[in-house]
């Protein structure tokens, strides 16, 4: 525990000593703006923030800097060093603040273990959606609310590439795009396959459920497969196409998993657009609350991390509690778009239903259109297993008259008309 | 200050002493949600919320309940006896929560200024949008940010009305709905006259930018003038015609208002329909961040209350820093939507155009509908002064070719294409 009183009549000249860990593109620009902002957060702590020590690639001694700071910052990013810096920052009483969606999601719990028994704070907003602080409103505003599901658009990348898409851009050229921009790496990997939003939304379900999820229990997909012809699809019926997270109690359980997924016109992310990132969160006694913004960009993360050492300063926050594991359910109902390319002779609509129904694959709408020698059957389904959809498609898959593989995309209907 | 430790390892069974305030529909909901919860906030707080007394009309006393309370929950609403009892209690070296948006926003200096003296907290989370966490995020997560516009729709009431008539419904057709449901009261005009917007703001103006505002410097103006034919030209033009909160620096002061507006479609608050709010806080280092959800509710309003009896267990936040008080700038730019109603002859367009641009009023688009022996006029103008537009708009009115009153509403344009 640092020194600082949550007291408000604590007020002292003691400046408050923070030492950083990495200084790429976030720790610079936080740097910055912590020398920016520190009277006016003087103004309002009684005590002004000061660096007291910066570790990179080539200078600095952690030990050095860990002796001589109230917290520490982590901005290197990846597994190691940095758990054990973290770790052995909090075995010596300090608080400490991380970016690193990597760490939290794959050690989340040995870290929360460790500020439990040393009575330290942890904190990280800027490793879930950037600016937006959803990690403070769910641990805080929400900690009392009884949570029942948590979508998330918690990667830019992927969702700047699909607003391209959406406006006519094939997804190597939006990709190409996004790169340009600087708002995909130069291997994007990583975001499109979908994993680092699988990250994000591992972090999101522990503070939403406080059950553990790790990394490896997230189901996600990417949008490396994506067609143009869902983008058609999207576009004509007033449908979003975005890359959605889901944390949701099911069965007593918890689902956690991230798909592209078409959402109807007035789904409240359905206009979260370019490399936005938006939460939005679901119990029955608040209805439902949705936060946007930036999802990355250096100086928004850096705003999130800085934001992060000032609740430190200001006495709040505790780790949070022990968790309180859930099953977690692998096998949760959606409703489908199905896109299937076939001949265009007559029986292929009714073959195609009859095996889908003899799966429990109901069909809500459908909509065939000859393109000369093929054809384009478009359906929506009603809610049904992923387990029966899968094995109806891979039925349908042994069809002869069939002429590419059949695509499938979640979808999220309106709940509310 | 309570005896609550914000240390983690301070776990304890000795139960934390809530008093309650008021016991209407908002007392009630609170009252049953804590229990509900208890369990689950002592899991992660170690301690646990119990209701040590309940003041009514009829039932309790103040200074009873005062004596066996850690911290006082104010939902009487009203000014007196509500500021007097916080006052009180906040002497007492007790923390105290409040719903109390026109008590903050009247006398919120005082209560502030009472709280920093006996370093106790004051939170009002419930006060301005409902279950939407903004004084959190503002007071917390943003406080190290410079903030230079908040807008918010934070009125639901008159967001029902208005998604109402935008479906076509008449302004009174769409009150009676809203009392009708339950999101108006038998008598609106707090709500219609854009008065509980204008206090709601004045109370977010201070959170963001540290400097007093009173309900009194709020300019506000209702929605009870609108007519059908201007939510007929926002459905045309695809525009979003909201009951608009602004909180902004001008010109090294600060501005604060409460205006029927038109948004483009893509903007943040645009799709905000139906009785919920919404808060955009802009700043260069965030860009913008959106959050939106129900704006009231018993249920709503009861789940942010104990959002705010959580976080003081918590042992976050601290008073509102001293106020640095800003020049309240009355006279500010805007775009302006005109209708005017005349005559169908030659020359009146010109006529007016003439009269606009001898005041420096510059149009940006005209749309000239005749209707038989009248015509329609719609301008959309460029940013001009208030007080400008105000005097040209004067002097049109002059003209005898006018048909009834010209009517303006303000305009917030794409401002990123």
């Amino acid at each position: 525990m640092s020194p600082s009183s949550p007291k408000a009549g604590g007020a002292s000249s003691t400046p408050f000593r923070v030492g950083l860990l990495g200084h790429g593109t976030v720790g610079s620009e936080f740097a910055k703006l912590l020398a920016e902002r520190a009277g006016e957060i003087e103004r309002f702590n009684g005590r002004t923030p000061v660096i007291t020590g910066v570790l990179t690639r080539t200078s600095g001694s952690f030990d050095g800097i860990l002796a001589d700071s109230d917290l520490l910052v982590e901005l290197i990013g990846g597994i190691e060093p940095a758990r054990e810096y973290l770790l052995t920052a909090m075995r010596a009483g300090k608080d400490v603040v991380s970016a690193n969606k990597q760490l939290l999601s794959q050690h989340g719990e040995e870290l929360f273990e460790t500020a439990r028994e040393h009575g330290v704070r942890l904190r990280f907003e800027a490793a879930v959606a950037g600016a937006v602080p959803v990690v403070r409103v769910l641990e805080e505003s929400l900690s009392a609310t009884p949570i029942e599901r948590v979508h998330g658009i918690v990667n830019g990348t992927t969702n700047f590439i699909l607003s391209e898409m959406t406006h006519g851009s094939s997804y190597p050229e939006a990709l190409a795009e996004a790169q340009r921009r600087g708002f995909a790496e130069a291997d994007p990997s990583d975001d499109v396959s979908g994993r680092d939003a699988a990250a994000k939304m591992a972090i999101l379900a522990r503070l939403a459920f406080g059950s553990p999820v790790h990394l490896d229990d997230v189901r996600y997909e990417g949008i490396e497969h994506l067609h143009a012809d869902d983008l058609e699809y999207a576009r004509e019926l007033g449908l979003g196409l975005k890359l959605v997270g889901t944390a949701e109690r099911r069965d007593g359980g918890l689902s956690v998993r991230v798909h592209p997924t078409f959402l109807y016109a007035g789904h409240p992310l359905a206009s979260v657009s370019g490399p936005f990132n938006a939460v939005m969160v679901e119990s029955a006694t608040i209805t439902e609350i949705t936060m946007s913004g930036p999802g990355a960009g250096g100086r928004q993360t850096a705003s999130a991390v800085l934001g992060d050492v000032v609740s430190v300063m200001t006495g709040g926050a505790r780790p949070p509690a022990p968790p309180l594991a859930l099953a977690l359910v692998e096998d949760v109902e959606s409703a489908f778009y199905l896109h299937l390319d076939v001949d265009d002779e007559p029986g292929v609509l009714a073959a195609v239903t009859k095996v889908l129904g003899e799966h429990g694959v109901s069909i809500k709408s459908v909509v065939q259109r000859g393109m000369g020698e093929s054809a384009r059957l478009v359906m929506v389904t009603h809610l049904v297993l992923d387990s029966r959809l899968r094995t109806a498609i891979e039925r349908v898959s042994e069809f002869d008259f069939l002429r590419s593989t059949p695509r499938t995309i979640r979808v999220i209907e309106e709940e509310f008309v």
